[in-house]
């Protein structure tokens, strides 16, 4: 496209002044500005710019917080308080996956940005005995339940694993998988695909540059998913495949339970088009989403967008009302999923998002870094298709079993780092190996209580702490690590650890068991 | 008495080594050697030990585990489920108070060995804007009792403090108080008192020297506090000022609800002798004690006493079968509480902790740092006593409400330490302005959520992060400290806050209210 005809086409769209620096820029930067500017569908941008104003505008006038209702028990399963179902969902779950009727979604676009690391968090180390990353792990996990179904009915399958990646990430997310022979999975079962971008606007709509020859752009919000889906005829493939149902999470959690067959189950027999997996929120003041009713549609609201009283309500079983805390464990099956791509996503708004955004100032020609918001940031969330759902449904698990998200850098009172995360996981270990009839000892062979006491480096001097039966809490797990290729979930451990007793670190995988040698340390 | 004597007598009850160094000490110490010993009675030590070995050796033989009874639903009362109960519980408190017949009964012999410093832990500061101390913001509760039960019922009150030390924090405890003046209580309202110690014995019942003249002595466990309640006439003074309930509570949990006007209206209306309240244990693996019922007779189960399996059951609503979360908050009558002391705390058992405990070597001379338990730490703990109440309540509140207890230095992901306090209480401060009408604005004049969003010290750049709506646990809470002396838990604050927006940090105390000035920093 010619210049001019690009200059006319922006200054149409009120976009004009993208190329303000235009003679100060070199071939090659023309070049490249050129390109990004004709990719970019200005007048549908500011149709999207305008839309997402007014529906901010409109989220101002009529606060969510007082049309909240709470989640009906007709739609809600419980792994807690439905445990005499986990049987039979979790059999439905594993003749699904025997049939290679499910596949696994994985929103892998983030940065390790807050944990300190440039590269992608899923390849992030959390300093387990074993140093797996969490795409390692989430990769064995698929590995085990794939034979753990073939080896219930008999039959070989797959479960398909489709990656969405950011444009900063794709590259090195797929070099490293490529470096560990897809840990063992089949390449052409791991399905890698980028997320969309959008530029920055001010509150004008007009948009930003970052650089004299560069538009600054941002991905979509993990929204972008269903857009991205569609670019790249995912939904075709997965039919293809012969896919109904797809467990859609996040990479940070290391935790997950990979197309938990529970989950799916349970999705199944209830006939959903689309699910989400909550942990109970138990505090008011915690900062996590709720799954809930608003106008009798099915949606997440955010914790930022309730007033402290409706996070305060109780029913009368004590519990907090709005207390279905979202951790991106989604239920999608693939035929709404094709309706949510095809019909109901381009109905969405786009939340809008004040951010500071850092700008090519166009009279001086100075970058500028503001102290306070000054454009928008456009984008959908995953979970706004909740609402097209024919039947939703809602499966509460139990935060130690399944959540745990990678967030922060270590540091002091943080949450949600590395240190919580290795912790999450080696304390979950330690109970599946107590509740499979393992036994622990500490250094003189005496049997260390399932539920540790505090230890301190220094030796047990007697204080006068009047402690008051209030015990420290700051209590390490045991050091255990179990491979996911031995157990997915706890199961079949008794023959590895019955009656046996352990010093800790304890690691059992695909060679064998390893314990610290007594006396060793 | 004569080293003869003596010698003879130690020698008659095994403990002979005592006098092994005899020879090679000068005499001041020999004097201070021979009246440790004389106020020692080697017989009934005897006695005791070999009574707690029994009992040691039986509680192994058959495990507490398989005989815990949940809670019955009579005996509970919750300040969260029966809401609606509140205000009538407070109104009998209030005007229990009122009439001068509620005293505070304190354990704070605990040092802060774990936190690192050196002096009772009640003289800790935990870095509040106003940099209260514990024993400050506890007395400045009191204070504010008597304020509120004069002011509904128009007649003068008295709330006593009882405040048992340890032979180590006696001298440091008073005079702090007597150098901040009581922190306006009238100092004969406040009544020190020091629990007893015991000297710490070999498995064989022998006891150790830490030097050659001085034997190992330790404080007897804060169930020694009856033998002390009895050995300085606590009841007694008690009885003459007419009190009739007694709430005990540790030094440590900087959100105690001194005297609280609702557990005592509860306990009284329930006619109880003894109550207990608790917080909700939520994860199995939570290191807390449970109070629970063992054979009939209600008592406080410790973590480390019982198998996983057991910490795991639940009842039909998805909650913990063994949920009541022991937080040292008890209520006693002074009946029960003379009855406990004259008849019942002496038929207790001691528990046996085993102990790693530097001691004198007889034949060597010198002194050994064991690397293993090799003796025992005789105790007997406040709860022990609940069996003998005659009609026993359990009274469940908000972990967030009432329970932070500081434990802890600071240090990476550590838990009840100084930071975790110091946000307990300002969240809960957050809330109560929240609650009053209050808000909070940001330095832009926006309203900040009232569940606060992370705050990164950085400006918020645009990143790729697909952020799933996992949002980030690390917020801080909003800087917000509301004295004692202008609320006691979240009252009458409506004519400071109501409609006004704030700049964190917001103090308000007797002397008014403080924010920050807008962008002065």
């Amino acid at each position: 496209m010619e210049p001019e005809v690009l200059r006319r086409r922006l200054a149409a769209a009120g976009q004009g002044h993208l190329l303000r620096f235009w003679a100060e820029l070199g071939g090659a930067e023309r070049r490249a500005l050129c390109e990004e500017l004709q990719s970019l569908d200005c007048e549908a941008l500011g149709a999207c710019f305008r839309r997402a104003m007014e529906g901010a505008d409109a989220a101002d006038r009529d606060k969510v917080d007082g049309r909240m209702e709470a989640l009906p028990r007709a739609v809600l399963g419980s792994a807690i308080r439905d445990a005499d179902q986990l049987p039979e969902w979790e059999r439905e779950g594993l003749h699904q996956i025997s049939q290679s009727k499910v596949a696994v979604l994985l929103l892998a676009g983030g940065q390790g940005t807050r944990l300190g690391v440039s590269y992608p968090k899923g390849m992030y180390d959390v300093g387990l005995p074993s140093h797996k990353t969490l795409f390692q792990i989430q990769a064995e996990r698929i590995l085990k339940l794939q034979q753990l179904a073939e080896k219930q009915h008999g039959t070989k399958c797959v479960i398909p694993w489709y990656i969405m990646t950011s444009g900063r990430t794709m590259e090195s997310t797929k070099e490293f998988f490529l470096k560990h022979n897809y840990f063992g999975l089949k390449q052409k079962n791991v399905i890698f695909f980028q997320q969309g971008m959008l530029p920055a606007m001010g509150f004008d709509g007009k948009i930003f540059l970052e650089e004299k020859g560069k538009v600054s752009m941002a991905p979509d919000g993990n929204g972008g998913l269903y857009r991205a889906l569609g670019a790249h005829g995912i939904v075709e493939d997965m039919e293809q495949r012969g896919i109904w149902s797809i467990h859609m999470y996040c990479v940070d959690n290391i935790l997950v339970k990979v197309a938990d067959p529970r989950f799916i189950g349970f999705c199944i027999q209830k006939g959903a088009e689309c699910g989400a997996k909550v942990v109970e929120k138990t505090n008011p003041m915690e900062p996590v989403g709720v799954v809930c009713r608003v106008d009798g549609m099915y949606q997440v609201v955010e914790y930022s967008e309730i007033s402290l009283a409706t996070a305060q309500k109780r029913s009368s079983d004590g519990r907090l009302l709005f207390n279905a805390g979202n951790i991106a464990n989604h239920y999608l099956s693939v035929p709404f999923l094709r309706d949510v791509i095809n019909i109901y996503e381009p109905q969405l708004k786009h939340h809008v998002a004040q951010k500071k955004i850092p700008y090519m100032d166009i009279t001086s020609g100075q970058l500028v870094k503001p102290d306070k918001p000054n454009g928008i940031k456009m984008e959908k969330f995953v979970f706004d298709i909740f609402q097209f759902a024919k039947q939703f449904v809602v499966y509460e698990v139990l935060r130690e079993d399944e959540f745990s998200p990678l967030k922060n850098a270590d540091s002091q009172n943080g949450k949600d780092n590395p240190t919580t995360a290795r912790h999450a996981l080696m304390s979950l270990h330690h109970c599946w190996v107590l509740n499979a009839g393992g036994h622990f000892v500490d250094e003189n062979g005496t049997r260390i209580p399932a539920i540790p006491r505090f230890t301190s480096g220094k030796p047990d001097a007697i204080t006068a702490d009047v402690n008051c039966n209030l015990k420290d809490a700051n209590d390490l797990p045991i050091q255990c690590e179990i491979s996911p290729l031995i157990s997915y979930g706890g199961e079949g451990l008794e023959k590895y650890v019955e009656n046996k007793e352990f010093h800790a670190p304890l690691i059992i995988d695909e060679n064998g068991i390893y314990e610290r040698v007594k006396n060793s340390v």
